[in-house]
C-alpha cells in the first residue's frame, strides 16, 4: 500500500493517539459514539438493556412478594397474594417480562392487595417504553447514516492531464450509480497535501494548498446526473504550473479530491472522498465518452462499464509555463 | 417524446449500464436501496421480516418442547412441560407470534420448568422490538423522503426572450403552490447541456456551460412566496450573444433549470427541475401578470390559472450583439 | 392593518387561486400535507386508520368463522373453532382489536383449527405494527417541524435611518430570546419589495430589488448570541439613495428582512421574516444599548424589555446623494 | 473567571431578562423547549403523561361500571358486567393501565355487553399509541442532539502570532479527535468583538469586527481529518496591522472563534465556538507539529498529546505595519 492519507475509497489513514480525556469526551457525547460503533455492539447494548432491566424488576418483584408473605402462603387458599402465581425468582422473573415487555399472558398477573406492586408496576411500564424509545432513536440513527450512500459514488482511478482549448489541463472524473435518487447540491473541490518550507525555516509537514477545480466549463457546482469530468486548469496560479509531465512523477504530494452534496431521498449532507498520487496522474491521455443516445426507446445510455477508461492524445510533456511560453512566440 | 436529458417534471432520462459491483454497493446501503424502491418491495419486506422471525423462533420452540419430551405427554396431568398447551408445530408458530408480537393471549404460556425457554423467550422479545424499530426507521426515511415535496413546486411550461430595459433577456418564471409552508433558502442555477468540439478536435458530446440567471434585479437567491421570474440577461458572457430568434430555434441544446432549497416543514433539502428545448422558448413574449391586491380583504391575491400565460410584444429578432451594436449607433 | 407581503410576525398575506391540479399534487406529497394541516386532522385521520383497520379485519374474523360454521355450534362442546369465545360480530371487533393492538386480554385467541385464522392473525399483525409507524413517522415531523422555533426570534419593531461613520445608514435588529441553544449558521438578508416600470413599459407590479445588510462592520453572517445590529449603508447601490426623509415616507414600497440559519438543538433549517413599511423607519433614531456587564456574576446581561427603544439623534434630513456632496464641499 | 462573552468551551456566558411574552412563547415552540431542558424533567413529564392518561381513562371505566350497576351486582352469577372482574377503582386502574399499556393480563377484559365500554376502549388504545410517538419524537430529538458532538472538537488554548513567508500572522489550532466519523463542509470563521466610539459619538459597547481566517493556503473550508491551523495574516486590513506585541496585550477585546460543519454521521449541522483573550495570544511562538508517518504500518500518527505544545521563535515585537514599512527599506 503506497503512502497517503485519504485512501482510494475516502477512507482516512489515520492514528489518533494521546487524546486528553478520551473516554469522557466520548461518553459525553454517547449519540454520536453509538451511532459510529459496530452493529454487533450496538445490538448487544440493546439486549443488555431490556435484560439488565428485567433482572432489576424482577428483584424488585420478589422483594415484594417476600415481603407481603406470598412466599409463605403458597398453599393458603384463601390468601391474596401481591401477584398472582409468583412463588419463586424465576416466576417473578417471568412476570417482569410479562409485564415490562408487554406480553402478559395471565398466567402471573397483579392483585388489588398491594399498593407497592400497583405502583412498580406503573414504573415498569414507563421503563419499557423509554428503552423502547432509546432503541428506535439508536437504530435509525444507525440506520440512516448518510455516509453509506458514499458507496454508490465513484471517482476515477487515474486523473489525467491533456490539452483542451489550448490550455494544459488536470482532469478527473465522478459519477453516481444510483438513478432512481441523486445527489443534489453537489459540490466538488480539491487539493493538495504537500512539505512546505516557508522563508523563516518552519517545515510544515503536510501543507494544505486548495486548487481550482470546475465542472466542464462551469463552476464548482455539479450537476450530478451523470459522469460529470472535473478540470483544474493549469495556469499561473496553479501548484502544476512549473512542473514538467517528468518532474510531477517525481514530486511528493496527494491530490484529495472531496465531492459534498445533500441525498435526495433523505435530505442529509455527505461527502465522499478520494486521492491521487503523482503515480496514478496519467500525462497525455483522454477520458473515453460514455454516454450514447438510443433513439429506439428515447433514452441516454450511459456505459460505465468505461467510466476509467482513458486513450493516449498527443499533448505536450514540457511544463504549462514553457508551452504557454512557447504558444506566444508561434 | 423531444430528445432531452431532464423532462418536463424533473425526471432524468438516463439509462445506467455495467455498473461494476452494482448489487454490492446497493447492499452496502441498504438504507437508500429501501427508500428507493417502490413501497409494494418495502412492505413485502417488513412482512417476509416478521414472518420468518415468527417461523425460525417456532421451531426453536418446537425443539425446546421436543427435547423435553412434551409431545410424548400431552395426556400426562402431572407432567409439566416448557410450555403449556403447545403439542404441536402449529401451536408452536401461535405461541411464538404470541410472544413475539406480544399479543400473549395467554392460552400458551411459558412456565418455570425449563431454562432454555425462558432465554430463548428473552431472545424472541429483544429481536421482535428490533425488527419493529428497524420497521420505523425504514418507514419514516420512506415517508419523509423530501423530493415529493417538489409536486407542488412549477416551473412555467415556457421560456421567453424579450426586453428589459434595453437588454435582451432570457425568462422563466418558478412558483410554489402550497401557502401554509414555504421553501426557504431557496436559490435558482441554469446551465445549458449542448455538444462541443475543442481545438484539439475532442468532441464532447454533453458540455455543461453554466449560466447567470437572477431572481428579478436581485441574485440567485429566490424569496419563493409568489411566482418568480428568473432574469438570465443575454450579455457577452452569454452563449445567446450571437443568436438570432430563427438561429436559436435551429440549434441544438437543452437549458436545464434548478430550484434547490430547504422544506419549511421539515427542514430538509429539495432540489426541483425541469428544462426548456429552443422549440419551447418563446420569443418575442411576456409573462402576464399574476399577483393583484384585494383591497377588501388586504390580501394579495395570486392567480395560478395565468402561470404559464404569455402575450406577443415587440421585440428584434437579430442575435443580442447585432442588436447592441445597432443600439449604440442610434 | 396595512397592505403588506409579508406580515410583523412573518406570516405570508397570499391567497393562491386557480392551482392546477391541486388536490392531486397535495396528496402526491401527503407527508407535506399531513405536516402542515391542523393537528386536530391529524389525531383524527390517526384514529379513523387505527378503527377501519381493526373494522376491516372484524370482517374477516366473522366471515372465517362464519364459513367454519362456529356460529351454529356455539353450544357443541366438542366443537373446536377458529376463534375461541367468538360469538357475533361485536366479539369478532373486540378480538380484532385485541389482536391487532396486542392487548390479548385472552378471554378470546385463536386455535389450532383453521389456517386461513392463522394467516390473517399474521397479516393483521403486520399491519398493526405498519399503522403505528406510519403513526410515530407522521408525529415525529409534526412535532419538530423547525419553524416553531421562530416563534422565539424577534425583528425590531422598527428600522432606523441615521449616521455611522459618516455615513447614512438603515438599520433594525434582530435577536433570540432563548438562552440554552442557539442559532448557527445565522444569514441576513434584505429585499425590497416595489413597483417598477422598464424602459419598455411593462409594468411590474411587485419587483424585488435586494439590497446589501451586514452585522456590524462584519458580512451578512451573523453571530446570534444577542441583539444584532443590522446595517444597509445607503450608498450610490442603494434604492434610498436618492431619497429624503420625507420622500421615503411617501414611497410605497416594503423592505422584507429575512434571517435564515440552523437550530442548535436539532440541526434543522429556519427561517423568519418580518418586514418594514416606509412609515415604520423612524428617520434620526438611534437603537438604545442593551448588553451591560455585572462585575459580582462576571455574566453579561441582556435587557430584552429595552430591544425595541429607540432615542432621537441629529440626522440630516435630507438624501444621502445630497448629504455626500455637501460632505465633499466642506 | 476572566471577562469574556464566549467560554473557552463555547458555552455562551450571557443573562438574557426582560423578555417580553417568554413563557407564551416558550409553549409555542414547545418541541425545543422540551430538548432544551434537562433529561429529569423530560423523564418527570413522560412519566406524568402515562400515569395522568391511566388515571384518567380509569375514572371513565370506573363510571362505565358504575352506571351499568356493575358494582351492585358483584356477587350476581347471571350478571354480565360491562367490564369483567373490575369492583373497585383499584380494579379499574389496573384495568385501564392493562388495557392502554396493552400487558392486557386477561383477569380484568370487555365483555360485548357494552357499547359506551367498547368505545372507550377504542379511545384509550388510540391515545396510549399516541402518547408512545410523542415519546418516541421527543427522545429522538433529545438523544440525537448535535450539539454534544462538538466535545469532540477542540480548539488550541492560544492563539500565536509568528512570521510565515514575510508575514505577520495570528494562528489557531482546532481539531476533532474522533477518527470514524468526520465532520464534512467545515468551514472556520473569527470576529472581533470589542468597544467603539463613532465618528458620531455613538459608543457601541460590543461592536463585531469580521476578520479573515483561512486553512494553511486555502480558503475558509477546512478539511479536518487532522488538526488545522487556521491563519490570518495580519494585513493593511486586519485590525491588528497597528499592533505591537504589547499593545495588543494591553488592549481589550475578545476574537471569537467558530468551526461549523455537517456531521458525517447523522448528517446534521453543528458549530463549536472558542475565543481568545489578548492573554491568551502568544507573540512569538509556532505551534510544534503533530503528524508523522509510521513507516512499519503505512498509517499517519497524529500525537493529541502535543496539540497545545507551542515553541518560541524569533519574531519581530512592533507591529506589523511598523514591520512591513522596515522590510520595504532593506
Ligand atoms: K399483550
Ligand atoms: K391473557
Ligand atoms: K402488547
Ligand atoms: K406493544
Ligand atoms: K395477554
Amino acid at each position: 500500500i503506497k503512502k497517503r492519507v485519504v485512501l482510494k475509497n475516502g477512507n482516512v489513514n489515520l492514528c489518533k493517539e494521546h487524546i486528553d480525556k478520551r473516554s469522557k469526551r466520548y461518553l459525553q457525547d454517547l449519540f454520536t459514539t453509538m451511532v459510529d460503533i459496530q452493529w454487533r455492539w450496538n445490538l448487544l447494548v440493546f439486549a443488555m438493556g431490556f435484560i439488565l432491566s428485567w433482572l432489576g424488576f424482577s428483584v424488585l418483584w420478589w422483594l415484594i412478594c417476600f415481603s407481603h408473605s406470598d412466599f409463605n402462603n403458597l398453599d393458603n387458599e384463601s390468601w391474596t397474594p401481591c401477584v398472582k402465581n409468583v412463588h419463586s425468582f424465576t416466576s417473578a422473573f417471568l412476570f417482569s417480562i410479562e409485564t415490562q415487555h408487554t406480553i402478559g399472558y395471565g398466567s402471573r398477573y397483579t392483585t388489588e392487595e398491594c399498593p407497592e406492586a400497583i405502583f412498580v408496576m406503573c414504573m415498569q411500564s414507563v421503563v419499557g417504553v423509554m428503552i423502547q424509545c432509546f432503541m428506535v432513536g439508536f437504530v435509525f440513527a444507525k440506520l440512516s447514516r448518510p455516509q453509506k450512500r458514499s458507496q454508490t459514488l465513484m471517482f476515477s482511478r487515474n486523473a489525467i492531464v491533456c490539452l483542451r482549448d489550448t490550455k494544459l489541463c488536470l482532469m478527473f472524473r465522478i459519477c453516481d450509480v444510483r438513478n432512481r435518487s441523486h445527489i443534489i447540491g453537489a459540490s466538488v473541490s480539491a487539493q493538495i497535501i504537500s512539505r512546505k518550507v516557508t522563508q523563516e525555516g518552519e517545515v510544515i509537514s503536510y501543507y494544505h494548498t486548495h486548487i481550482d477545480a470546475n465542472f466542464d466549463s462551469s463552476d464548482a457546482n455539479v450537476f450530478l446526473i451523470w459522469p460529470a469530468t472535473i478540470v483544474h486548469i493549469i495556469d499561473e496560479k496553479s501548484p502544476f504550473f512549473n512542473m514538467s509531465s517528468e518532474e510531477m512523477m517525481r514530486e511528493k504530494f496527494e491530490i484529495i479530491v472531496i465531492l459534498e452534496g445533500t441525498i435526495e431521498s433523505t435530505g442529509q449532507s455527505i461527502q465522499a472522498r478520494s486521492s491521487y498520487l503523482p503515480s496514478e496522474i496519467l500525462w497525455g491521455h483522454r477520458f473515453e465518452q460514455l454516454v450514447s443516445y438510443r433513439r429506439e426507446s428515447g433514452e441516454y445510455r450511459v456505459d460505465y462499464g468505461r467510466f476509467n477508461n482513458t486513450y493516449e492524445v498527443d499533448t505536450p510533456l514540457c511544463s504549462a509555463k514553457d508551452y504557454y511560453e512557447y504558444q506566444s512566440f508561434v
